[in-house]
């Protein structure tokens, strides 16, 4: 691979943009009219803007960044994550047109992207999902059965449903006959198809994944797992690897799974295995898998020295997977805070604007990826990304205390940014414990709580 | 130790309060009136103001940081490298006063400070020092014998001169005789001592120093060398850890001679055995040991995993040295830029100033140590260091190609650095390949080459 577009923006660019310098690879960036100022435009080799501040007419618009990938001759395309990442459309054109997509084929990013599929797929390769019913349940009394053998509480979800709807939860044979009338009812109205199924509703977990490497000859490995429990709304806000949580034990089963997973789609390239991990029975099940790389991959660089990116981009250029299980090994302990330009204490109100100064941590066991520079003026149209702080240290408590000096350092003026809440989470007993499950934020009001203890 | 005061400024001054913050520890600073912008005066939980501009009445003045460590109740003195570091006096003073100087004793700073005793203890300590005379010659006559034993060419050294004055090379019984000769009348007018000695004269050599760790009750270990051999007029501009010039066998022999060099001197602390390595001959021999934390020490932390300041904190606070010699493995390679605010065109002529813009590289195997921010004075008075630039990767032609990256990355406006410089060397042929040595810059116009071959 000799050039590569990235098909993306922000930190991810720039994090794209490094890793192919330092692997002596040209680049060629894309912009919206809106990007014109970021950092990845000035870094890159090249840079052609694409179109307007909508996404869907410039880092979505497919003909436009295939054509500049053409028309400056590049090899690759790397979709980063969000926008194209985990179009198997996007992926297949790639392969159409003979530009090297760096991801996964078409067809694995489709199956996994899939729900239902994914889940058979992944029941077929012996990886545990969520105990449920197989397929559509014949009714309340279908639902009675599964409900009596994998017990309560259970969660009904209609089979067209998605995205939060569709959704009711039963905790006893009452709730299960009337929730599964009432949802047959919604669905056949909302979606056309009043088919439910049942899955066991698991209310206490982690959130534990686990990151996958696969050639395109078939060599898959994992390095280990990263905990991303701190979640809002679904939203990772921290991220750390090894999680507090896991036995060693728990922790190859999972890997192991993992690497079924991948390979039961033919994988290919960097990907996650998401697991709800119920901590309290050391029990996980497949949640989904991301078919791209993630925002949170550099805790995994940090305690496993492998380069995720460059990983990538080696296999994309068909080279076999060098590493071997057996040298993958974990050390230390790696955290990751999300600095977002959005106000804590107001409920994470999104805060673009321009950045007037800009001091970034620095120092031993500090990695810091942003494209955010002094003057910069974060646009509104995207995410709110400031930068992500990663610290590493030998233990969890070192690298917690660490990540704390490293925010105390960070200066961001001009826009309000979420370093006073990961402070005051550092702070947290609960999350220093490293005993907590993707509820923390619904039980702790993290900015609350501190200024309350300030006034006593 | 629970509160310490940092008797530096710069960089090494943040670097101190960056691992007394991961470790808990309270901060003071000291600044003198030419520093109250500095970013270690704003990062410190207190700072005093010690003095003017002039180091001698301000960083250097033993009364006024004696008392705002008095004043302010800390328990401990960290002096970095320069200003108090290797100054017996200082820690003497320390040590009455009942403040931990943070480094060895004052007895250990002594001894290796004054280089003929240093030559002696070493010799005597089975540590090699550069064949030659034991003590001063009898003449021209006795030099010669001398001579005749270790081989031509030699140095002749008055053993009261120093700093480059009282030193001459002899490559024949000619030189000798006539070079002895003068020495002696010109040390006699000089030094009032016409006393000379004689030592083997290694024209071709490696600067290759090991770290060495000892805690108060005289465990002793040594985490491996760092190659200094990238100098300018006595001046480290580039080093790396490991060495690419040497075997595993010189390096452990190398490091045993280390701590035999530290124990010799009843050694506490951090510290640095340098030697002249002769890479042609492979044969090494103590040059001196610095007493202190050196500019150079995060290439060790990179590829040991061990933070040298906080083992030189844990260690002054009475702690048992925790890390074995089988613990401390070599990992990877890392590589250290200086980054100055020095003209590399102009002869490195000193630039300092306002530095309007600065965007610091970030990203996967970079470290940055430095204490300047957006709209820094970078001060005329003291030294013109910008930053540190570290970076880290697998193999010493990734490391390079990282700084490469790295360098390219790295926006500093207002001032000349040296950046350019360190562009063009990773670029260089010969440093590519690691064997060279000390005169390295005095063979090759870095700045002159590079420039004539983007004209071809």
């Amino acid at each position: 691979m000799k050039k590569v577009l990235i098909a993306n923006r922000g930190e991810i660019a720039v994090r794209i943009i490094r890793a192919c310098r330092d692997l002596g690879i040209q680049t060629v960036a894309v912009y919206s009219e809106a990007d014109r100022e970021a950092l990845h435009v000035e870094m890159a080799d090249e840079a052609y803007c694409i179109g307007p501040k909508q996404s869907k007419d410039s880092y979505l618009n497919f003909t436009n960044v295939i054509s500049v990938a053409k028309m400056t001759g590049c090899d690759g395309i790397h979709p980063g994550y969000g926008f194209l990442a985990e179009n198997a459309d996007f992926a297949e054109l790639c392969e159409e047109v003979n530009v090297t997509f760096i991801g996964p084929s078409a067809e694995a990013i489709s199956k996994m992207g899939t729900k239902d599929v994914a889940r058979e797929t992944m029941r077929e390769a012996g990886v545990p999902v969520v105990p449920g019913s197989k397929g559509i349940v014949d009714g309340p009394e279908g639902a009675l059965e599964v409900a009596k053998e994998i017990g309560f509480p259970v969660i009904i979800k209609a089979t067209a449903g998605g995205g939060g709807k569709g959704i009711r939860v039963a905790r006893d044979e009452a709730e299960l006959k009337k929730g599964v009338e009432i949802t047959q009812k919604e669905a056949a109205a909302a979606f056309g198809n009043p088919g439910v199924y049942i899955e066991k509703f698991i209310e206490n977990f982690r959130h534990v994944e686990i990151q996958v490497l696969a050639d395109q000859f078939g060599n898959t490995i994992h390095l280990g797992e990263r905990d991303c429990s701190i979640q809002r709304r679904m939203q990772k806000l921290v991220e750390e690897a090894p999680s507090p949580a896991l036995s060693q034990e728990t922790r190859e089963k999972m890997g192991q799974a993992a690497v079924r997973a991948a390979q039961a789609v033919g994988y290919r390239s960097a990907g996650t295995v998401e697991f709800i991990y119920d901590h309290i029975n050391d029990k996980f099940y497949f949640m989904e898998m991301n078919t791209r790389i993630q925002v949170e991959h550099p805790v995994t660089e940090m305690v496993t020295g492998i380069d995720l990116i460059a990983q990538q981009l080696k296999i994309a250029s068909g080279e076999t997977l060098e590493i071997k299980q057996e040298d993958v090994k974990i050390n230390g302990w790696s955290i990751e805070c999300r600095i977002n330009a959005e106000n804590p204490s107001r409920n994470f109100m999104p805060s673009p604007g321009r950045v007037n100064m800009y001091i970034v941590p620095g120092g031993n066991g500090v990695r810091v990826d942003s494209a955010v520079y002094p003057g910069y003026m974060i646009p509104p149209f995207y995410d709110s990304m400031v930068a992500k702080l990663i610290t590493f240290a030998d233990t969890r408590e070192e690298a917690v205390a660490r990540m704390k000096r490293a925010l105390s350092e960070f200066v961001v003026e001009g826009v309000d940014t979420t370093i006073p809440f990961h402070l005051n989470l550092m702070d947290h007993e609960v999350f220093k414990s490293g005993d907590f499950d993707t509820k923390f934020l619904e039980k702790y009001d993290v900015m609350a709580e501190t200024e309350e203890a300030r006034q006593h």
